[in-house]
């Protein structure tokens, strides 16, 4: 290994290999504290040609790669899975804004560099990078398309996916794949880039990039609506959709009990209605036409949807102060409950029509398997996908109802099965939900995976223990 | 192989293998005529089930299998690439539509549906499946998806491959795989879907699929335009985009040169407007809104336009019938073309702004060193996607132009690939444009999808003389 490290100095220069314990550190931990294995080293190439020099060292020295961006992963996807054993190659230097071409909607950026400075670099040219999620500021380019991001305007945009037009990627040898084309139609062999999107770093890492962008919108209007039950919440949706379908940008449920604990952990971050409700909606319009107030369509939508029943009340945001507000409160609900207590996270999808079937039969399972602990639901109902989230019971024990996590997962996870759901629909499945994994997908379709996995990386360096 | 086929025959039933040259005749001819190898017999299986076992058979005595649905491939890539060696496996007796869920806007489908078939039905259910290709009543969903089909709607909903929710797949080795979710996210894994779309039938045999759906449009507004130049075109097409980037449902290019031929072979199909122009854009706005009459954003638009001097004539749809009308004529410009004589068909892509320099080039490159030959371009513009089709000279010997087609697609690809582009924007490689593939993409992506296959399919029985 001190020979690799040498060879691995030379091959990076200065700065390109850190080994100092205090530094490494946090390259070893994920942000949840789920894992805590330090890496023997963490490397810092400064461009693909370094990732290619590392990737090749390593290889031929059986030594595993870890991939890391921003280290924002919600199941310790991108930390090492055995303790003192594996390299972290850190793509953070590989942060340039390549080119943007606002005409044919497009930009090319590093891995390293994060979706907020690629969300502003598309906004300082005039277009929307149509990418949104709550580790942004953190969260870089690699790492977003590597664990297939999602987040609140999926609906519209679909995932990063969706949004990535061109790539360039290193293999374990230190093969580079420069596929970092800017065409909308491409038909000339495998979907390599939606192949290495969403493989966690486990078929090659991710160097660079080119991302479809879209029109900034002319208008905007964002509401917040009580809602008297989910089925409810559904109806609303299907009403916009009905009315406008393209300008449906984001339609995000939260429970009223997820709004409690915001409310208590979290009071600067009011419910913009005047009396609390069982349920709510935030939901966005957004267009590029100047002609056509969406601000009328919203209303009239509104005011149908208040005649029928489907809400109690609504408040739409006068301003971008307000706008901000609206979003402030989703975007804390994570944070409130963790300074809530204990929480077991259920990051899952069914189709869009069984949301309510999936939120009732949890409820019903947790009293009656798990008394105490307070269902904490909310996300993208408009994608089918909810983060069912589980919390400690008021005044219980945090480490006891940690310890029975798996329990819980599992329990809700057969829920999700039974409605043709997916255990995990934005989060990955990293080293967290390797278990799950293993038990929920078909023999048929780990064996596709593992076979993939082992033609692209024979030796089986690159980020072991992820997936599998 | 007479014991394999007695095999095979008890295996799928009463009408499940075809022996007779007379009936297998059709199977082995591509409908473009290019190729013609008949195939050793026929199998019709009736359901996954039956594909399943007759891979495994094939499988065990080394026989290759070509999956063919609609057989409409402009590549030759659903016939067999020997004379006489492989079997033909048709998709077309699995042709049911399984389910329809417009709330949910999805379907699910068996390979064998025609994709018309598969339109109709979802337009019952109220919904619209956003894609249409001018072979679209042959063509099957098997076809469709393993070619990634693209068409006049790309512009808006994406390719097949971006329409599929789910698949089911049959690997070589007879394995089932059944990804047949309905789900609107889903990260657990890597993107199976994806990479059997598009791949050909060289993976694995796609036999059913669930499909994402989308409200049908309320309002839908058509217009034909002339068109001073092809950089006019291009900012005809911003206009709009930046008036509604999300009506714009197609748009789409065609020369005078192509217009002219249609003119002369099919003059059914006449121009909609007074004079002729060099260029002319055919382009689609709809959407689900009630409000806000498209009319008048259209009308809008193009009336700044023709003041800008970016269009020079148009004509709007009065009528469902002249909408048809307006349309009829894009969908005729190939058979006009086959009318006309002996043509090279270069199915290309660029970046979206490159699309004149492209024409531009070609021109120059047809003059010099291709005299006589006409170039017949249109397409689909908004996608940077270009037929850029060379027609042999007015009184010239088709067969001494046809000998000749070869050199001209690879000085057409030539300029291609110098502007970023693909030489098979739509039509994928099958076994027309293998060498053009192993001339034009690099040595290290053709190794990743020469490990993907070789890892699906060890034995090579699935598709051979495809892609590679």
């Amino acid at each position: 290994m001190i020979n690799l490290l040498d060879h691995l100095a030379a091959a990076l220069g200065p700065g390109g290999v850190i080994i100092a314990p205090e530094d490494i550190a946090p390259f070893g931990t994920d942000w949840r504290g789920l894992v805590s294995n330090m890496p023997r080293a963490v490397l810092r190439p400064r461009d693909t040609a370094g990732v290619a020099a590392a990737l090749r060292l390593c290889a031929a020295a059986g030594v595993p790669v870890v991939p890391q961006g921003g280290n924002t992963s919600m199941v310790a996807g991108a930390v090492p899975s055995r303790d003192g054993a594996e390299l972290v190659l850190s793509l953070s230097r590989m942060n340039a804004v390549r080119a943007i071409d606002a005409a044919g909607l497009t930009m090319e950026v590093e891995a390293g560099v994060t979706l907020r400075a690629a969300q502003d670099a598309a906004r300082d040219a005039g277009a929307l990078l149509p990418l949104s999620i709550g580790s942004e500021g953190s969260a870089q380019i690699g790492g977003v398309i590597s664990t297939n991001a999602g987040g609140n305007n999926t609906l519209r945009f679909g995932n990063a996916r969706d949004l990535v037009l061109g790539l360039e990627v290193v293999l374990a040898d230190g093969t580079i794949w420069n596929g970092l084309r800017r065409l909308r139609k491409d038909n000339t062999g495998y979907a390599l880039r939606q192949l290495f999107a969403g493989a966690e770093g486990t078929l090659g890492i991710v160097t660079a990039a080119v991302l479809r962008l879209a029109r900034a919108p002319r208008q905007r209007q964002t509401c917040f609506c009580a809602i008297p039950s989910v089925e409810a919440a559904l109806d609303l949706f299907a009403r916009f959709r009905d009315e406008d379908e393209a300008a449906l940008y984001a339609f995000e449920y939260i429970s009223g009990a997820a709004m409690a604990v915001n409310q208590s952990y979290m009071p600067d971050f009011r419910l913009p209605l005047e009396t609390a409700s069982p349920h709510y909606v935030l939901l966005e319009l957004a267009t590029t036409r100047r002609r056509d107030p969406l601000r009328e369509t919203m209303e009239a939508v509104l005011a149908d949807a208040l005649e029928a029943g489907v809400i109690t009340d609504a408040a739409i945001a006068e301003s971008e102060a307000q706008r901000a507000a609206f979003w402030a409160i989703r975007e804390h609900l994570s944070e409130s409950q963790r300074r809530a207590g204990a929480s077991v996270k259920n990051d899952v999808s069914v189709p869009v029509a069984a949301v309510p079937s999936l939120l009732a039969r949890a409820a019903a399972m947790l009293g009656a398997r798990h008394p105490g602990a307070r269902m904490v639901a909310f996300g993208h109902i408009g994608d089918g996908n909810i983060h069912l989230n589980a919390l400690q019971p008021e005044d219980g024990d945090a480490a006891a109802f940690a310890a029975r996590g798996e329990d819980l997962m599992e329990d809700v996870n057969a829920i999700v099965m039974e409605l043709g759901g997916s255990f995990s629909a934005e989060h990955g499945i990293g080293q967290i939900k390797t278990h799950a994994f293993g038990q929920l997908r078909s023999a048929a379709e780990r064996e596709i995976m593992r076979r993939i996995r082992a033609a692209l990386d024979p030796a089986a360096t690159l980020n072991p223990g992820k997936l599998f």
